[in-house]
């Protein structure tokens, strides 16, 4: 099957290059040659072209920026793999649409107020040891002060929790090192509690504050009765990272606007762009969260909206709040992965700041403070404290690390570049142009204690000219660099189709272990087994009054039950579970014009709930092309109108009449289509097929669906014996429909195998 | 910047192959060997692989699925360029969420009901001469019968037209060859107009119909009025095409379950999959629109919900309609690029079924009829109007058309596989196994009077274990064939992160010509003139009793006005412009907690209406990072609490005092900006970048920001006549943003003249 280019001829021998045939190069030559492909960019596609069935060494999540999900893609192919629904209704997964994904968003109601978006920016990967395990990711919703947590094991929100106190946030999310809190810091400065007060008391009402999310890992839940947060004076915090090794239990978030400027453009005053950037220098938030924790155990906080607020007196009578100076305008406060240091950009600076824990640290045990800021937070002296500052270029906005010791790399917006530089010497070793104006960028697990090196991703915020034009609004461009070298080398130019990310995390591939079915009847947004699982053969509709209950399941091609009566003005809940065991047999389920639509991966429950206030004849159907008769597996939800309310409806009756020759002939049929398969069967067996996961798999979903059959040919002779002909030859087509899926299962395993190399082997 | 590779020394001269470098050669030979590559898969790298700033050959618009969303990307690099909202709401595009585009998605009310998603099936592009011609897209919505037109100038969605009579469809959408109609056939039977009949009377009172909706394209818009249906018998319709060349005028559409049969597997009966696919053949409809549309203009339609329908007896008395059987369960009729013949194939059948148009019309012309239906519709003797039926494997479902005459492409559900064949002679040229079951396929253009050749997509509906693992619910695969030799050669696989896409449409890079930016002061979702657009300068809030209206602008970066004071119950409006002129200069609006997303491109105006129904001090910010100073392009909406209505609020003061001693460093910083500003122009002046038309957008907008630093810099120099430090240092502070702005763009010319080998050119 893959044996299209005949390699026969070998020509040349390169170095290293091996055999190569007279087509292959011919070809080559003139794809490049046609196509305006440089050597460099042969070896750029050859470093990222990823062959069918190929995996990727990383698997990156991204945030979507205003479109509220999460972004799934794979380095080095730049294969967007999924886009994950966090915060905005999205119909393919039912999220938002299933009565079970409902009550996640409805969690993020804030005051009441139901939102569906969200501006997501800073993906975080639990920890174990500083160092991503796979299991969680946690995000923030600028737009709307929340988090949410998605588990790993199913790529599915499971939780939102809303922030008590702040109107905005921006520093979030960030883990400390084993996943005990997920840092969320304010960013515009609000009256906590999301109260009022007016402006000309912004001083003195207006605070920041930074929460700390209690996770509890087993059950996969924040804990909203065990967090906390610290109240922070009204300098517009930003992004924050937890310390790690020397720095564990300590926390770092910037901050820009600590002028603390209010605009006022429209009464001719310069705008808030204006006064947010006219001193030379910001605050870093040093805050010991290991030690608030302990003060917030100890009750030393005041409630707002029922939330344990440590007041910023009680934080700085109690050593836990400190203040450094930082270039104006910082976008990142980055740990280095040995936890000794931290680097901060200055986006209206030439430098990044490496700032020394240990100095830090020793300034703040010996209590030696330059001054205090007007809230009387003690301020460290930044020259004391500070390691090395290297000058990168215009616009250091974001560091992220490599698996080298010593080595970052920043981005720089202004500049359109990433600077590669030694943090230790202070010394910059290269640079490399993106395309363009680049905002975060990421290493792999370059965030984390132990970094895996290899690939750097530029999130750059303005493609311009780099994509086949798609209207005014553009896509995004992420660029893939090379790091693994002493110069940096772009690869690859990824457009984003939706919403503007802005922060991503990496992990290597093998520490994944998604599930590829639930359990049989679990609801997937709690995780647990969902009451309204039904087996099939124990499908019921349950009738009471003003309300009809459907305990319905799909396996391929069909729906139990298909035919629902309802009266007009009925609530009508459909719960259907998917009892199918074989991966990636997903089906759907949507009511024409009234509701869906549900995703139903195997194993899984979901629910649809909805008021029938329209008589009709309405078709259900499964949304998710599953088989040959896909588009057959159809039903009908009856709304009878007001005047025919309880009435028993008559049956329908067979448009067409099947004869004995009809059965003959299927029947006939079947048995010819059972002489095929268990050809392809016994193929199968004479191979090494148990040596191949995927295929073993398909062999117990193709034994799953002979075993259907089977039952189907039994109801086939049952009726032959009462010469019942028009019974006898739908289940017999039934039987044939269960064959040819078996048959479509065969195929699929014939071929692989075939592509796979399966040996022959003796009885 | 792109010469990292040095290509110094050559070793080796292949056939074609020129000089290759031995570093690069090495380099080659090492990452295909640690890559696992073939000598295939670098070829198919090569064809596919697309360096930044390169453009695709082909622009596809595949459906969403139940994303309810349009997807967009590039052949051959299979890189996504853009979803598209259509049907569900999408925050980044700010569809659904800005008041302008809340009027599209309520066009889609269907009987007074909100739907917020949708089943999007087949999208077409607009055709001039049976060729796409990059005006428009139409798709369909599977789940609420629905059609949707999008503007290809914006890649936005425009108008929704909810089908007045059908409950379910599938057959759509379909455009005749110059846009007159646009095709959308039922699916599952209703009664027509959503009406209530019980099963038991499914052969009388169900119905099919087929609905063509006249497309006005000066308006860019369907007229409603102008449009009609013809009513159909209970078979379940399925896809459709119109004719062409000498079919022109006629249009073709599949069924299944020409059975009628009603499962109920709940009663213990056989379930719909049984039934429906029990009789050896279903019927192909042969449908007249040119004539159908003189029959519905001269009056002889009946009326069903104000919407004109030609009843199916008159459809058969005025000739416009036929029947012919074709094997079972088809799934695709398509209309050959001569219009000479139709393909169809059926998914439960092995072969393929050329229909010859010449002798269809011949049988029809001559009313040689084989029999009537049950309603009779006249039926054609199948073998009498065949061309040839060609063997292609098991589960032939779509067929699309390569550039050469004669060579069709036709999907195999239960092979899954793609066969080539001669439908002329009626000869299989050859087959390519794909990963898996595929559904639909695609050539480029493949579906129009003049295919484009090169490349097929095969649309995959199960990707099983393709890619890493994401959870129980996979992406699809769309995998690129090489159709350019006799042999298909695979050249890519695609995940797809968002929806099950089912049809999907090719059109030629160079006949799109979208807009870069808007006309200033544009309302995206009518294309005409917002009356609530304001310049710069214009910025008014306007209250009433009850009601307060902003007519704001965003510039990078502010937004006028920026505090807004409104009374707790208040009805909130924000009018925004974008006032940028710069292409992919888009900013977005969001008001914490309360309401967002706009998404503002170049000249968009764009809305977002409230109640203002909590009281607090809230903060609205630019949701796109659009520049350096984007985190401080914010503003507070101010909600005064009931005791405080209509009160005056005192301003805020500001927090630091600036000196003359703050001013004069400001203003010796700015003057020395303007010197490197100086030398960057210097630069770009000394070349031949005016044959760069990225570059002169640029430049242009440069100019702006030069233009508004000088505005600032008369209002700094006003400041400092008066002694004013504070104003006076502030304004130089804004003054000098708008050089950091033009240095920001100066600098990315800079590159790009670089990158592109600008020359230097006389004075």
């Amino acid at each position: 099957m893959r044996s299209i280019l005949k390699t026969s001829v070998a020509v040349a021998s390169l170095v290293g290059w091996g055999t190569l045939s007279v087509s292959a190069a011919e070809n080559l030559a003139d794809v490049m040659k046609r196509r305006g492909l440089s050597q460099k960019d042969l070896l750029a596609a050859a470093k990222t072209y990823t062959p069918t069935g190929g995996r990727d060494e990383f698997v990156v999540f991204s945030s979507g920026g205003q479109s509220g999900q999460i972004m799934v893609y794979g380095v080095p192919s730049m294969r967007l793999l999924k886009y994950i629904a966090v915060f905005t209704p999205e119909p393919w997964q039912g999220f938002g649409f299933d009565d079970e994904s409902k009550k996640i968003l409805d969690q993020g109601k804030i005051d009441g107020r139901e939102i569906r978006w969200g501006d997501t920016h800073h993906p975080a990967l639990s920890e174990t040891n500083g160092k991503p395990d796979g299991e969680f990711l946690f995000i923030n919703d600028k737009a709307n002060p929340r988090v949410a947590v998605v588990s790993l094991h199913d790529f599915e929100t499971q939780q939102i929790v809303v922030n008590p106190i702040l109107q905005s946030e921006h520093g979030g999310t960030f883990v400390t090192p084993n996943s005990e809190y997920v840092i969320e810091a304010a960013q515009y400065p609000g009256v906590l509690g999301r109260g009022y007060a007016p402006l000309s008391e912004f001083n003195d009402k207006f605070r920041g504050a930074v929460t700390y999310w209690k996770f509890d890992r087993a059950k996969g839940r924040i804990d909203v009765e065990k967090s906390f947060s610290i109240e922070l004076p009204p300098y517009t915090q930003d992004l924050a990272d937890a310390g790690k090794g020397p720095s564990d239990g300590w926390s770092f978030i910037n901050s820009f606007c600590a002028e603390r400027y209010v605009g006022g453009i429209e009464q001719g005053r310069p705008p808030f762009e204006a006064g947010c950037s006219a001193n030379d220098a910001d605050y870093l938030h040093v805050i010991n969260w290991k030690k608030a924790a302990e003060v917030a155990a100890a009750g030393k906080t005041t409630k707002i909206n029922g939330h344990d607020v440590i007041p910023m007196k009680t934080a700085i009578d109690e050593g836990l709040l400190f203040l450094i100076a930082e270039p104006k305008s910082p976008h990142g406060a980055d740990v280095t992965p040995d936890g000794k240091y931290i680097i901060v950009g200055g986006k209206l600076d030439t430098n990044v700041t490496v700032y020394s824990w240990e100095k830090i640290k020793a300034a703040i045990d010996a209590k030696q403070f330059a001054s205090k800021d007007p809230y009387g937070i003690p301020i460290l002296d930044m020259k004391q404290v500070i390691h090395k500052q290297v000058q990168l270029g215009l616009g250091p906005l974001h560091t992220q690390y490599d698996s080298k010791p010593c080595i970052a790399y920043t981005s720089l917006y202004v500049d359109s570049q990433v600077a590669k530089y030694d943090y230790c010497e202070g010394k910059v070793l290269d640079k490399i142009s993106v395309h363009y104006n680049i905002g975060h960028l990421m290493t792999m697990e370059g965030d984390s204690a132990a970094p895996a090196g290899k690939y750097l991703v530029a999130l750059n915020k303005l493609a311009i000219d780099r994509f086949n034009p798609v209207g005014p609004l553009h896509p995004q461009n992420h660029q893939l660099i090379d790091i693994t070298g002493d110069k940096m080398e772009l690869l690859y130019d990824m457009p984003v189709p939706l919403g503007e990310p802005h922060y991503a995390a990496a992990i290597a591939t093998d520490k994944l272990k998604p599930l590829i079915r639930y359990k049989y009847g679990t609801d997937s947004r709690t995780g647990l087994d969902s009451p309204f699982a039904v087996r099939p053969g124990s499908e019921k509709i349950v009738r009471e009054p003003g309300k009809v209950t459907v305990f319905g399941t799909a396996i391929r091609s069909h729906f139990t039950p298909e035919i629902v009566e309802v009266n007009e003005g009925d609530e009508v809940t459909f719960h259907i579970t998917n009892s199918e065991r074989a991966e990636d047999e997903t089906h759907g389920f949507a009511v024409s014009t009234y509701a869906g639509n549900l995703s139903l991966e195997p194993g899984k429950t979901a629910s649809l709930t909805f008021k029938a206030d329209r008589p009709g004849a309405f078709s259900f159907y499964c949304t998710e092309f599953c088989s040959a008769l896909h588009l057959e597996m159809e039903g009908y939800l009856m709304v009878k109108p007001k005047g025919l309310v309880d009435q028993v409806s008559a049956k329908a009756t067979d448009a067409v009449t099947y004869t004995k020759a009809d059965f003959d002939k299927q029947y006939k049929t079947n048995l010819d289509t059972q002489t095929v398969i268990d050809s392809v069967v016994k193929y199968i067996m004479s191979t090494n097929y148990k040596d191949f996961p995927t295929v073993v798999a398909l062999v117990e979903d193709a034994v799953d669906q002979l075993n259907f059959a089977k039952e189907s040919r039994d109801k086939t002779d049952d009726a032959a014996k009462k010469g019942d002909w028009q019974q006898g030859t739908l289940w017999a087509n039934q039987w044939w429909q269960y064959q040819v899926k078996a048959a479509d299962i065969g195929l699929r395993v014939k071929t692989y195998l075939e592509e796979h190399g399966a040996k022959t082997v003796a009885k």
